[in-house]
């Protein structure tokens, strides 16, 4: 029975694979989120914008009302702060998490990509938060983790991660090299130009994780820069503009173009992780990365499922008859619901794999499968998006549904976080490292083969 | 000399081809038309955009300044109606038009799309006005050409046509039964819920042409429509909102939903050709939308031209390299390159011979052309676009370019005159009328095969 | 240490979430497989061409020596008759075959589509055999098992599964009347004229299993039908000509064209299933066709895996470097690899998936799942096998590597049992049932969206 | 009237495009090569084939009487040698050819590859004698051409070319030095190792051109090679064995690999040009390339038009019914045709634009032009003998069509002279020189831009 709950969302040929790896718990949860979504979520989607001042500055001033409610039905239902493995923050308030493997909550995330806006800030699983709480877990200081982690936690407030520089080739890491943090005595001085800083729009904001060079002269290029805890209500931080997406400003939260102008902040306090964590900026920014990019991607999926639902809802709607029969009886609006299904589940399947690589092995042992899930499932969901555009025809491309907001959410991943282009590169020369072994492998084919062939008495000869 | 500075836009190719038959006051033309889209509309375009307010009612009330000065200098300088064929409005005030062959005005089209917001209305070339002088000119009555033909060909009011209606699946045009103008005695009442209104927000239109029911029991699907020219200021016309395409609004003209309610008109003055125009909206329509569809596909062109000419400088941008190389030493930027110059090339070369089939047969027989154009262009646009987006990283998503804009814009063509499925499947439906003269050729080789054998003392087997 | 070499062949991700589900017996069995094929298969191929007649009738006469001895080999390990899932056989000789399950024994099935045309042969695992050996357990009457049956499974003669017409569209299955098996008292007389049979070519052919009409009245199109028995050396049987695929003959096993003539043969003896089997062809035929096909999109993910391989190390062949660099360091090469290991690994998971469910539900709740895998499959392999084509060159489309081999191969599998489009269109439909649960749930969400609206005292209008 | 039998061919969009280009001789040629194509050769295809020898050394030795038939037909109607341009070769037997310009020829081309195999052979059209020819008839000495060259403008005798080097990435020319031609006093030896040498096989050929390094030393890569005229009958040349393409050996001609031990010729009489054509291999290779790709080109967009003709009967073909409909009433089929239609449409547009380049520039300005048509064409006819090929089913892909041929053929044409990969990048290159100018431009638009914004009084500021 609650199987068949679960399958219209999962389909049934991938619950298969990971049902005997979830545990009892896990399933439970499962459950409630669904509910959670269906009942509470889906439901308050309009009713949040509405709650939203549709232009000027009030629109980055408040936070619509049924949001917190949200929040609050969330917390009691034990659907908060899911992403946090299990006992990482274990002794902190908002700390229990839900205790899930990567595969669980991955399952989970695309529950919440039918609500990309709402569910996963709902839950308090949201980007940029999640990998911001991570850092401040794992490389803060006891008076960074009391500050600002307990109330990330609880969803007092919002953070932001300051990384992308403006005007700068941002997908190559190093050469992020404009914003400083001077080290002078016991203060560290932060100038630089960012943008799309996610979040930064946001009047619940209350700290950016800003990267900065502290080291320039440092001969290892990973080494020279830091992460420092900036208060956005600090002097010298200017929120220029929110930048749009496809004409999208996502108020209240925004993406944000951001100048920082001698902002001053001590070191043991500004540096994360303290005056020890001079020069560990990269090494930090890689271990947040990895589980991030999979919840993109099973969220992704949600939004793609989510599309092919409302494409079949479309092609099966009695009322847009033409020509006599209805969408789906004509052309190659089957054949877009088989290709999307299919394309859906390979993906689904793909990240589910890359989730359960890291429970088994770690995220750093996992990197090949995150990668191929990193530059495949965008793509792909943009295509699932834009058939169930086209069906919808000129609706589909309006406020009237989600689709062309969902288009645009999911063209940015395909930059977020490093291009498709770099990491196909990267997956292409990793692919390469089989090489060795496989022309081992091929050497001994060719040598038992001429054996073989000897052993036939036949000569082995062109064809 | 001249020649070169064609090849700016296009290509040696395509020029190759057409040149021989471009009379010598086009080529000039042309020469013209690209300085001034180059010196005079592309630099006005930010502009443009900084003299509209941002935001609220205001938004839809002012015309740029700006827009007003290219509109004078396009007339000095002859590029004023140049989509005007040859003599077809000859004796009217600004109805010189350009004189042009389709395949002539072609060529311009594809130079106005670099810059699309602004060059078709700096030269009185936009839809839907062009399409909607068409039906006053060839099909008004004398009084409805004085009341709003001269104005609209000198550009001193703009004008809608007003088809889609709200929730009915329009690309079956025969679905369009829900606005009515019910006429009684002189007078002609029109109710209905339209929406996709493109112009209805600008504070210059001065009407919208109505498709509606007059004669909903007539036998004939394809007669029950007129065209009624309704004054947006008329008693029950509400333009309800904008819609918007992705988050853009295009203000402001606008793509709006309106609802008439018992908007009164006179027969004689309200009917598209007076009385004698009843039942003629099909016809009318038809006519209007060959050549229409040609110009939309030549501004496409010059969009992903124009998109292809951001991208290259973008992945030769020396500031913009990335791990020691620029963009285009890396991995797939050059055969992202090539492909798109080889896919527009061929889309231009469509269309050009779409356009010549106008000139030569007419638009009823290059129908089969103009379809396939209709359906190749825009998907092969958007494709460049987004490939340039990619290039942009996050910039090329957001306000700072024009490739999300372009993107949105080509987007809403997959649909707009009906969308690419239903062309899709009418070309191929005419395609097979192809078959019996197939057939016909295809038993004659057999024929003449089996004599052969025959005559070799051959017998046909299987192999 | 075994996993190493597990994953020399199955990615970490898909063993990740499969490994759980794997018998200690069945993994041991991969290893052993995996062994076998590089050990012994792979080195084997050339020689079983060279030990094949060029061409001329010898070619259709004799089996290679070095194929009885792989496959006394493979009944030594234990790699025999490895499709036959768990005591479906039992007692009988040769009959206790793999044991595994669908999940476990795909796995291999991918292994050896490494050398699909030796590895399949060699362990008795070929098409159609298998599926016939399946319809004789399950279907044929005890005398039919113990004259042919215990031979199948023994790997002492082959078979073939006559079912496609000539001159007929036989994907639609219900158009095969045109081969008809006319009962006369205990006698069955077999006409038609039937192509592409499979094995019926080989010298160790003893039986076609031919699709016929026995009751062409009945109403039910679907009981109209029988399968017989036929055994190629009765009189009566022609093969015609052996067809080419791409040119290629697949002697000696062959895809023939065959003609009956008036072949008699006793009812009890001829008919599967004796009197009883009368009317029952397309019931039977249901019953073979799933596991099959997940069968065959596992070897043909080993082919795609396998030319991979070979692309890989071209593209690193030091001795292939053009214009100064090595194949992969050029343009879209690695982009090529990438994504050519996303698609693999994304559609063994689908086909995973697709087995596991046979094993939970059987293959009838199977269907979707399998025939998801059915149109995703070859041409996902196609793609990468023309990939590594292209790398090689000209060398690539020769009778110097196995690619134009592997294509032609696939190529027939995007019609075999059914072209994609039939499937895609079933699938389609499948899908589409799901949209009345689809709509509960959006009308539900909608209610509830209502009362929240009310609740919170705010209208909800169009934005 | 007669338009509309060049519209059977050519549809009326091309050719309204470029029959104003079009002399009137050359319409007439047009007119009698349709014909001659329709009545004569494609009802000899299939005897060609009756009338070669199956299989084994007789398949190498003769040549099918009906060719020499047509060869004499085509001579008569002035059907022969139509790619040689106006003048070029006059003066000589044979050499009056067509007197056609590229464009024209080019449109002929397309008409022949209607029966690819069997049309430029009857027409002495065939590469690669015509590229041989070229060679003989520009460069070399008169002795040569009076041996050679008189007789192959007859069809007297057949050549191959002889450049590919065996175990050598060819694709980078400059990879090409295992071929050696020693120049020893007057005498020239000749050692090496060549593969697809196509017309190796051929009874007929009477010469090879080979490509041989004879100064290794020279500091310019692109002046060690010279081109030797070596006779198959030479001692020390041994033709090893036919090439396959997928499994077809395209007997008699064949695709060989040959090797060349000290074969020795008079420098004067072997070296083409005599010795003062030593060292001007590469130059004279370059000359030889450009129209004969657009050849290989429009070849390719009559095979394309055929399959799509081949599709369309199948499709509509009453005893092809499946579930009730005719094959083009499912699915996915119309926007198969559709597409079909619409990219051989911009194809054939694109090659005759080159061609037109050639007329007006000569090949070295066209060879932009040339590169997007021949990494272009080759893959959309691919993709439209593939679709062909899947309507058909299983007859699709064996020797009862030519569709498997032609995807043969055609897949060699993605790598011969040059693999698409490198010509993608060349012209991604090339168009990359564009950027100077087009920095320039947009500069000035910046420029312009900045002294509107002060004009009017507004500051250019960040939306």
């Amino acid at each position: 029975m609650s199987d068949q709950r679960i399958f219209q969302y999962v389909p049934s040929g991938a619950w298969g694979l990971v049902e005997p790896l979830f545990s009892q718990r896990a399933k439970s949860l499962l459950l409630t989120l669904i509910d959670f979504v269906e009942n509470d979520v889906l439901p308050a989607e309009n009713l949040f914008h509405a709650q939203l001042a549709p232009h000027g500055p009030e629109r980055w001033k408040s936070i619509p009302a049924v949001l917190e409610e949200l929040k609050n039905k969330a917390k009691k239902q034990g659907l908060w702060n899911l992403w946090l493995s299990k006992g990482e923050f274990s002794g902190m308030a908002g700390g229990s998490g839900g205790g899930l493997t990567n595969l669980e909550y991955a399952v989970m995330a695309e529950i919440m990509g039918h609500s990309v806006i709402l569910a996963p800030q709902a839950t308090n699983c949201s980007a940029p938060d999640t990998g911001n709480m991570e850092v401040l877990a794992r490389f803060g200081t006891q008076a960074q983790k009391d500050k600002y982690l307990g109330r990330l936690l609880q969803g007092e407030i919002r953070s932001s991660f300051s990384m992308t520089e403006y005007g700068v080739a941002s997908s190559d890491a190093t050469n992020l090299k404009n914003t400083t943090a001077r080290v002078e005595g016991d203060k560290v001085i932060v100038n630089g130009h960012k943008w799309w800083i996610s979040g930064a729009g946001d009047p619940r904001n209350a700290i950016h994780i800003v990267l900065a060079v502290t080291d320039p002269s440092n001969p290892s290029p990973h080494k020279r820069h830091s992460l420092v805890l900036v208060q956005p209500s600090s002097k010298g931080v200017d929120v220029v503009r929110p930048l749009q997406v496809f004409g999208y400003d996502d108020a209240p939260e925004g993406h944000c173009e951001v100048k920082y102008k001698d902002v001053v902040i001590g070191v043991e306090e500004g540096i994360v992780g303290g005056r020890a964590g001079l020069g560990r900026g990269f090494e930090i920014i890689q271990a947040r990365l990895g589980p991030g990019r999979l919840h993109h991607c099973m969220r992704s999926i949600g939004m793609a499922s989510k599309a092919l639902e409302l494409l079949m809802q479309r092609v099966t709607d009695p009322i847009r008859k033409t020509f006599g029969k209805e969408l789906h009886q004509h052309g190659t609006i089957l054949a877009d619901i088989a290709n999307s299904r299919a394309e859906i589940d390979q993906a689904r399947l793909l990240v589910l794999a890359a989730a359960r690589q890291i429970d088994l092995h770690g995220a750093k042992a996992a990197m090949k499968d995150i990668g191929i899930s990193k530059f495949t499932v965008p793509t792909m969901a943009l295509r699932v998006v834009d058939r169930a555009i086209q069906v919808h025809g000129a609706e589909g491309i309006c406020q009237d549904t989600h689709l062309p907001y969902f288009y645009a959410q999911l063209r940015t991943l395909r930059f977020a976080d490093g291009p498709d282009e770099v990491h196909v590169q990267q997956i292409g020369k990793q692919e390469l490292k089989r090489v060795p072994m496989l022309r081992e492998r091929y050497d001994g084919v060719r040598k038992r083969e001429e054996a073989l062939f000897k052993a036939h008495g036949k000569v082995k000869a062109k064809l």
